[in-house]
């Protein structure tokens, strides 16, 4: 994509009531754009980093089974009566508003319920199950306080999958693989390296549930980490009974900040039991399904690459989610003949599927750098009367700052 | 995909409050789920087609030069006031909801005032112009009535693309280009031959807007068609003058029902100046943005290509937008040679990269012969003791039912 068709600008400055790390950059970039707190658009470049860990959060769903869907926000309380989860006074974040009638709705902030209740029109025998569906929607939460940029939205895209299993044992196999995928995921996204296997509470149906906790000092979670073993424990939960059932010793724990990227858990019967999806078994006997969920937020994910990654001059986006593999700088001379080989150079990259930011701008050498520091695409190339004198270009790594020179018919 | 896998089933009656043919057909077919009147979610067949809709719209947008975004649904009504569209008594179907704090919200029914608001910060001079930002994103309205399926709903899918102009010829331009691109994706979806440009009512900048009407008994609109001309006019604009601008004659139309799958509207500076979203001209002299609206509901194409296409047998889609290309059908024998050619057929063909529902269920030819009926696959491939008799599959158009016997080895 040629820059001067970009229609966003980098900015300064931050919207003074932006105090989040990862928004004030990615505002700054033209990445998002704030619509009140806890409220961001994605623009262009935003969309596209947000649309590369969707993509692979979609690859590793699809892998181990997973079905996509598309459900609604808009709720109808007669699912959530039967689980007890209407009333404000048990769930405190609901969004409400009503149809023309005065019929009141709710704006989904999970969808166990309608997943559940929908599934009965398709799961009758134990031929029906195991199976598992997932999707990327809009959820909203009435937070109380939404200060923490888009790691923490009232309006955000989840992805969540719901799986049904016939009892505990096969519920614990598939459980399993969802959290070797959600390994693989972080891994992918580039958060591997920060982000635990973290033990956190259970509920009513499994002594632990696993939260995915990645580093940051930005993180509204406290967690103890063993690194040695890689894995960690929520504060909410670390007590001797955990250290024991986890055998890990108190002095390897190191208190940290973190934020949680994902987290997986077991609901056994606590919707399908109220809302009765049952299904016949091998006896012929009714028994009701065994069920998980599991919750990534591709915009809490790419909030969090932000704060672990950038540095003082900007954005750094791992490989596979930046919004373009190579930011192509001309610095234009006054005949020419730079724009010439670099609008071949564009071309050429662009044949070979490589996505080029091309910065085609009538600007100042100063502001295409500054602007591309901003951006942080991986990979910049430069162009300029000087790289052409040895018929080169410059290469240089956004992460590492190494800079070579590389010679044009090489590339 | 294989069809075991699948976790939707067909059904032979849709629900009773269900009136509209696209969701009966939809709902039995197992491709979307009703929430409530005016509120469907996507299952995973229903997904492929939307997506498949959405995609061939993206290209389309991409081609006339559109940059993607993703605005937010819930809304602040700072925007809307400026603009005189924020009270329910001038906007009927707002629905709308609030903060902790008591400050109310709403929930986007379309997006011209966030939009133009947050190109303030991207919108400098007229070298910044023109460009047009797009989105698919999901719009709320608070329909009193809701009985036309996924044809009208009150949270549905809609495209918007926004188009931002130095004046109004240069708008121009761009509408007829926006206006062309939205006859080919009518055409590329398969609703070419029905659809027609209608002329409707411009509002204060112009004197007409563009629908795109879709004839079908199931629209809930009225037009008279010119179809030598192939053109059309909105029955609530049809009047002499109208006739004499466009040059037809009276005696030449038909009136016929239709259903609007696309907008196009010229919006000057309706939004620009209330809002301040000014540019700076090549004289230096500040200058409202010229802008221009563009709609399609993909959801609506979708239940509008049902109403067109589908016959007493079940959906019918066409090759572009279908769920799979091809439904390979396996009428399994008792020695297990068919289950072994289909596999092999089904894994050929997958990696020659053909979409392929493959019903490898242990169920009889009928039920599969009509759940393919009623899905719609535009191609079927039977395979079967009899036509491995002949090292042969049948093959079968759903739409027109021919039938023709091609040995496998040519295939």
């Amino acid at each position: 994509m040629k820059q001067s068709h970009l229609f966003t600008k980098t900015r300064r400055e931050a919207p003074k009531d932006e105090v989040a790390k990862n928004a004030q950059l990615l505002i700054r970039a033209g990445f998002i754009n704030k619509e009140m707190a806890g409220v961001y658009s994605y623009l262009p470049l935003g969309l596209r980093v947000l649309n590369k860990i969707v993509n692979i959060i979609r690859e590793e769903m699809n892998a181990i089974g997973g079905q996509e869907v598309h459900l609604t926000a808009l709720q109808d309380k007669k699912n959530w009566e039967a689980t007890n989860r209407w009333d404000d006074k048990v769930v405190d974040n609901w969004f409400k508003t009503e149809l023309k009638n005065g019929t009141e709705l709710g704006l989904g902030f999970t969808h166990e319920e309608p997943l559940t209740a929908l599934m009965k029109d398709h799961v009758r025998s134990f031929r029906d199950l195991p199976t598992s569906v997932y999707q990327f929607q809009t959820k909203f939460r009435n937070e109380a306080r939404a200060k923490s940029g888009i790691m923490r939205g009232r309006e955000f895209l989840m992805k969540d999958l719901y799986s049904f299993n016939r009892d505990e044992k096969a519920h614990a196999d598939f459980y399993e693989k969802a959290k070797q995928a959600y390994l693989k995921i972080f891994d992918r996204v580039g958060l591997g390296a920060e982000t635990f296997v973290t033990f956190a509470s259970g509920g009513s149906f499994s002594k632990y549930s696993h939260e995915f906790q990645t580093l940051t000092e930005a993180g509204e979670d406290t967690i103890f980490v063993d690194e040695k073993k890689k894995i960690a424990i929520n504060k909410e939960v670390l007590n001797d009974e955990v250290l024991k059932d986890l055998g890990v010793n108190k002095a390897d724990l190191i208190e940290k900040k973190a934020v949680e990227v994902g987290n997986i858990f077991s609901l056994g019967t606590r919707f399908s039991e109220p809302l009765n999806l049952v299904y016949s078994n091998e006896e012929g006997k009714s028994v009701p399904v065994v069920m998980g969920s599991y919750g990534i937020g591709p915009g809490r994910v790419m909030g969090t690459i932000v704060e672990v990654h950038a540095d003082d001059k900007g954005l750094v986006w791992p490989e596979a989610v930046a919004p373009f593999g190579v930011h192509l700088i001309a610095i234009f001379d006054k005949v020419g003949k730079v724009q010439v080989e670099a609008d071949n150079l564009y071309k050429k990259l662009s044949d070979k599927g490589i996505e080029v930011l091309y910065d085609d701008r009538d600007t100042t050498a100063g502001e295409k750098f500054g602007d591309s520091d901003l951006i942080g695409i991986p990979t910049r190339y430069v162009i300029s009367e000087k790289t052409l004198a040895n018929n080169s270009i410059e290469i240089k790594d956004r992460l590492t700052g190494k800079v070579e020179m590389v010679k044009i018919d090489t590339l």
